[in-house]
């Protein structure tokens, strides 16, 4: 499926954007809780590294999961869809053919 | 200066690779204490990504601090004097030759 498939009218990018800034911020404070929860139980070294593991993976996870650039929106939002950070209910607003195909995709 | 150069009695070995543990007991506490302490206060996710850079930083510096194979200890403990992990009083026993060569390597 090409990007190109899906028009995007001012109004329904507005809407992905938003949803997407609102999943970003919700990871991030999901993120700032376990830190905070998980490091005030540490008691030894291997639990130090299993957090330094734990950061690792996410840094890379979110760097490469919120592309807000138009031509990446419809997969930003199926992937964010496909790992639990938005549901279907976030795509209120686009046409239902952008939320077919991006639910589409969720489940590839 | 050759690793080779320095004879270790077997009292000489216990005493540098108890000082060594010691210091690696205290570099690990002193870890989970700044983790804990920082950890409590982080509310931005820069600031998550410099306890990630912080953890990293300090994975390989441990990793490849304490070895205390014998061909190595010279070398272990003079680093660890030069990083303050170990002052000149924790070489008390060794020798004073071999006391003489650690510190001159700290220095270097």
């Amino acid at each position: 499926m090409q990007q190109a498939d899906v028009q995007w009218s001012d109004e329904e990018k507005q809407i992905a954007k938003a949803a997407l800034r609102r999943a970003y911020e919700q990871e991030v404070e999901a993120l700032i809780d376990s830190i905070r929860n998980n490091a005030s139980k540490i008691s030894r070294l291997e639990e130090v590294w299993q957090l330094h593991d734990f950061l690792s993976a996410k840094r890379h996870a979110i760097d490469g999961r919120y592309d807000e650039r138009d031509d990446f929106l419809m997969f930003t939002l199926s992937s964010l869809i496909k790992d639990g950070l938005l549901t279907k209910a976030d795509l209120t607003g686009l046409t239902a053919g952008t939320q077919a195909k991006i639910n589409l995709l969720a489940r590839m």
